[in-house]
């Protein structure tokens, strides 16, 4: 599986980055390739300054390595040697009206002393984050991925929609959430349910689904027009976005702490942001329609 | 001790706000009082798109409750419950020329299940974060200190310079410091060497010499022309001082989990900031001098 999957987030990460290019229309992906240390490396690659996309980034990493006190505590795994490889892909548009988007698909395995396989787990998931919500945007975003879980079983997209909304969560801002959510899942092992290979088959569906579900809404609303004051309230909420992957985000701590390349994990950041002082938006404004969702998830479906 | 502290953190918070609007010469603090449910509150002070500040606060608060798991951990204390208490300025200008500044003062008590003091101790320091180097006001600034400090002991300075740069580090960075220190000290508990009273003291001697290290500096640099570039790398800069703050910064993520007030603490996070992908300054520029020194932290006496 560690092959397979390797492969499969190497092809998935060329189709994402065409897809991502040709929804840009002007810019194109620099690539930085890295070598870890402690063993693994990744591709990291990374759009500037597009015509749509900000700053934005779809990055490979296989990482392995030992697995210290910190790392266990933080997976609740015990064994001796970890392997993990997945792909990240963050986009930060420009325009307030285009919502950023995150998606990951990752494959962990634990070894023991003698090097066999005591575990091995699939996560993954995709989330929407709009700083404007358009409600048909949010229903096709989750329908769609609702379409892939659904062939695996059909109480998945359910239980993954909560788990999504209870994971993007600013705990130490009364619980608002990053974004509007999507699905999210995690330690999925191979067992009585699902085998290993449809576990990866689940991970290509999702991957394939997040094509489907984003780039039309890109589509949709990457021309609409916009003012300073709703650019501005893009900056605040990527505000919110900073501070959830800074204390929150078990990936970023995760890839910090296991020695990853941090230029590569913290691609992660928007390029503009700003920390205003306890704003709060006009009640009834579009704004606090917005806080309202994030505060109280609703059902997209 | 509890009373005689929290008396002077409310003095001394006016001084500092009447300083800052002196220093400013345009803006007036804004003032939110806030009760905390546990126990406990505060007086936030902002300042905002002041003529030099862009962005500041001088915060006081008390807080007490029961101490939680996660809290003796983070504090490495036994006890029952806790009071703390303190005072924190950050300020960030909007010239890249004038350095951004913290300090901290404070007072932790910890009590046993009769409410019975176990343990009391003084914690503080300033530091001081350029985007440009001036040595002068470099040496100033850690000479100001060293004279608080040499009054209570000859050794004091060289061992806080020392704690500071060891502790506002970005660990994530290969050890990039925030800034170029100033003084940190923690657990600072009477005993044989020194008393209450002389620990109360040496809070407030290092209260008045930071307004002696760091106003002056202000006054020289202020109005220091720069460039676009130049301002550039100040956001930037903060980028970075959002990473310490957010990942790494002890006051902040005890003020989160102790359930402080989240718009208080984050304060000290700057206005605009940016998160440039691998960015680095031209080798043998003023930008490079200064990173330079963040990573290899010298002596200023």
């Amino acid at each position: 599986m560690r092959g397979s999957f390797a492969a499969w987030i190497k092809k998935i990460q060329n189709t994402l980055c065409r897809e991502v290019e040709k929804a840009d229309g002007k810019e194109k992906f620099i690539e930085d390739k890295w070598v870890r240390n402690e063993g693994g490396g990744g591709i990291t690659r990374i759009i500037r300054n597009g015509a749509v996309f900000e700053k934005g980034g779809v990055n490979i990493s296989e990482v392995q390595g030992y697995l210290t006190s910190q790392i266990k505590e933080q997976l609740k795994v015990q064994g001796e040697q970890f392997f993990a490889c997945g792909i990240s892909l963050v986009l930060h548009p420009f325009n307030p009206m285009v919502p950023a988007v995150h998606a990951n698909f990752r494959y962990f395995e634990v070894y023991d002393q003698d090097g066999q396989v005591i575990n091995g787990w699939f996560g993954g998931g995709t989330d929407l984050t709009p700083c404007y919500l358009f409600e048909e945007d949010a229903r096709h975003f989750h329908k769609t991925l609702k379409r892939s879980c659904d062939k695996f079983g059909a109480d998945l997209y359910q239980q993954f929609k909560l788990q999504c909304d209870n994971y993007f969560v600013n705990h130490h801002r009364n619980g608002e959430r990053r974004g509007i959510g999507g699905i999210f899942y995690d330690y999925m092992k191979p067992g009585e349910r699902f085998s290993k290979e449809q576990l990866f088959e689940f991970s290509k569906s999702n991957g394939d689904a997040f094509i489907e579900a984003y780039f039309p809404i890109v589509t949709r609303t990457k021309n609409l027009p916009f003012s300073e004051k709703q650019k501005n309230w893009q900056l605040i909420r990527r505000g919110r976005y900073v501070e959830f992957n800074l204390l929150h985000d078990r990936g970023t701590l995760f890839g910090l702490k296991s020695n990853g390349r941090t230029e590569s994990i913290l691609m992660s950041l928007p390029l503009n942001v700003r920390f205003e002082y306890n704003y709060h938006p006009e009640p009834d404004s579009p704004e606090a329609k917005l806080l309202e969702i994030l505060m109280n998830p609703i059902n997209w479906i």
